[in-house]
């Protein structure tokens, strides 16, 4: 099951702003109404404060979530929360990419603080 | 016939503001003027207040356009208008992009409310 | 429901041996099973004797199966022993190309007589 | 010749803002220092307010070009100028993208009025 | 488990030769060394003899592997297996097609019988 | 209206075997029933004996079709047969690819001679 | 050498702000410091004045750099200021996109006068 | 091990804004964790002021960090630092993009000084 | 340096004919005239007889070039010949692919044995 | 002028069999008719049997061809003729693909020798 004790962080490197971006094209879990899986991405943008998450914890917190039964929106917003309490960034943007279900595909963007200005314009 | 009776909805589960989209790419419909049948893909965005929108509904909703006659243009206002009215979101936006006929590929863009600014730069 | 007296002909108009393609990318019919609607494209190729299939005839007949629910592999025999019933080529393909269900996509691929000289390098 | 007494209109459905765009990805007309065929795209959006174009008469009128001598800079001004007059819109732009001459490919694109906020982010 | 007592038939609704492909783009299974989970694309082509594999069985039967610790080349090997003593096709292939693990992608590629000629030219 | 005597050659500059493809992605006639223009491309690929076809000339040939009223096979048997006597050429390859009317793409095949071993594996 | 002298211009048929985009592919010039060749593409916007650059005086003046030692830093201001010169636009962008050497791609992107509204959005 | 002592300028050759981009598809350095090698791509973007970087030096310096241990949030403070403390540039971008670890790949941005106008709009 | 005793194998889990390809994204070495790295992928597939090459160790192999000056056919020939001495498969074929030097892209293949009927249709 | 005295050869390191291609993407030479230059990109494809070419004096070579006024059919013939003297390889193809002229792409094959089993299948 999520198991947000899994991630750890280190030191920010820097003091000024920047944005870092992990994407994980292989994130599955379980849809809780019919127990089929779910298959799709997750991409995580932020601009750290203190911390940073460490890439590997990253990883198997997100494969926590391989059994568990979980609707597309609780799982964006659970892990837009468990990543902001545990950095509390300046900002954080959650995007959950969700393959193809009956021929719809599916996206949840959800963010906690304010776009830096490092990424107004790229 | 479009028949929004078909729509459900389930509670939001997160206070925060966020963006839902899901991308239909199996519409069809019927053309009022020849018969012939119209191919396109539905593109739902919106950042919801009380209620979300249920995918599967969702899916039978659009399939009882199957065999409607209707043109772009209504198609996308009437769907626009039926998700706005059974959701009452913050935002809401509608897109629905056409295949080719007689060499012209066609989409139409229809909104409701504001854009929220989780969605304003990405 | 399927209806191959839609379909017409006309005379070939060369005596040298040659192929036609005809992709159809909107191609739609019902699973028997659940009743949901299957969309894929239909790829024909042919090496004509003294008939050609005639293109509008083959779009109408295309839309005949539009509300029969029918198997994947059931489409593309039927689809393949019409035409070659109704035109005799000296070989004829018939390809159905899916779009996916449960995140998995099929294709089927039909076939009468032998691939002609001119198709064999391209 | 270009024709605009081919074009048609039909009401506007809804009172609400919103956008439609028609790509042409055949239109040709020929180059009037040369005589050699130019060939090309033509993107109109539009915000409509009264009226709609309609969109066969929309094709005949691009076919009337078929054969006319004209540069880049006048079809588009002068669709533009046509499309405006027909509809008076909201806002319109016409963007006409050139395949290559010369190893230059162009594009010309022409607006009247302002962009309506459903525009300004996707 | 991979369990194939999931796997069932229906009759082949043709005696004429050809060839059926399903693409399952969201298989998973577990490295048997790291305990990482892998992930990958299931490409099944055969030619039926006296029966077809049913679809959804056969994403119920690709399903089984979700926890289970296997090789590449031994999941490869064994759903060939499986596969065809299930159906005895007049020729089948397998191919898995996994996502890059440490810089490296695999695929792998599995047959039993002989190519059809249906399948020599495309 | 179709001009083969705008067509002129050179004498081949090498007694070697070797293959001379134009791509021509801007050929339109028009359709006999309809009358509304085909758009589409027209690949020639030829290994010839004394005489190669001077690339201008082919290209005014192309656009002699532009107000005729032609079937797409009879465009592709008649271009064949008229650079085939232009050139009596060691294997002529005439392929006509037509963008899509009605939801339906279309390609011609034609040949005449045998594929020369410089062809056959690329 | 670069000539500038082989610019020409037309009068700007419309009094209407619009933007005009020619994009050449086929832009080349030498090293200064190794004498080898470079190859890029030159993407020219701008928003006409009283007159407009005239499409094949351009190429030539284009051509012009074929055999001139100059940087890329050089070059863009150079054509930047070249055209600026030549037709007192109300806005030009002037953009060279440099194919890779030793692995490094550069862009170097320089403008005058200010961005217009016709091209804020799209 | 990185060597800012190998990075040189120019002076700047234009008194006016401009951007200049460099993109290196091929830089590696190694992780200080596991000991194996990363890749990536650095997009280095900057708005000049007295200098420019010489490109022959920016590459000896990227190959520097070959067999350097260095975190991918380091990297790409470091190169920020050492290239705005060489050149001064009114705003500098500089984004490295690494290919795939454990299935997720990431993206570091970090910049200096404010955007430029004329990198506003495009 | 090159170090083919960092290989490994593990013993053939069959007895049929199938085929295995690994494929390296990320393959670096050093040129030996400019001490410049060069950057490619490299295509491993082989039929396989007693024994397969262990990936985990094949990534060790590769990485052992890292800092070794030796020209693209070296390399290629290298490869080919330490596997086929490793393995001794049916059929092995190992394909080199160099990103560009000088505007120059580089391939080199190398095979040991003869291609399987697995192999021969695909 | 086209200088075949500026290519150099080295050992061929290996007595099997194989194959090496380069890919130039940065041709240019001078149409003989008009003056103006035609860009394009030259494959290369040979099994060597006791020399290789040397890449950075096949670049020079290719260079040498940047002002000469030719015709595609002799560049190609050229090339090829003159690689076959300096190697007497095995077999060697030469491809020439030239980008548009006058709305038409045109591409060039010859080869001498026979196609080597290293090759016959991909």
């Amino acid at each position: 099951m999520p198991d947000s004790s899994l991630l750890e962080t280190f030191s920010n490197p820097s003091q000024q702003d920047y944005v870092i971006e992990h994407i994980a094209d292989e994130f599955t879990s379980v849809c809780p109404v019919t127990g089929h899986p779910d298959f799709g991405a997750i991409v995580l943008r932020y601009s750290p404060d203190q911390t940073c998450v460490e890439l590997k914890s990253l990883k198997l917190y997100y494969q926590s979530f391989r059994n568990e039964g979980i609707y597309y929106e609780a799982v964006t917003n659970l892990i837009r929360d468990d990543l902001t309490a545990l950095m509390k960034p300046h900002w954080l943007q959650l995007i959950t990419q969700w393959q193809g279900r009956g021929g719809i595909r599916s996206f949840v963007t959800a963010t906690s603080g304010h776009v830096p200005e490092v990424w107004q314009r790229d």
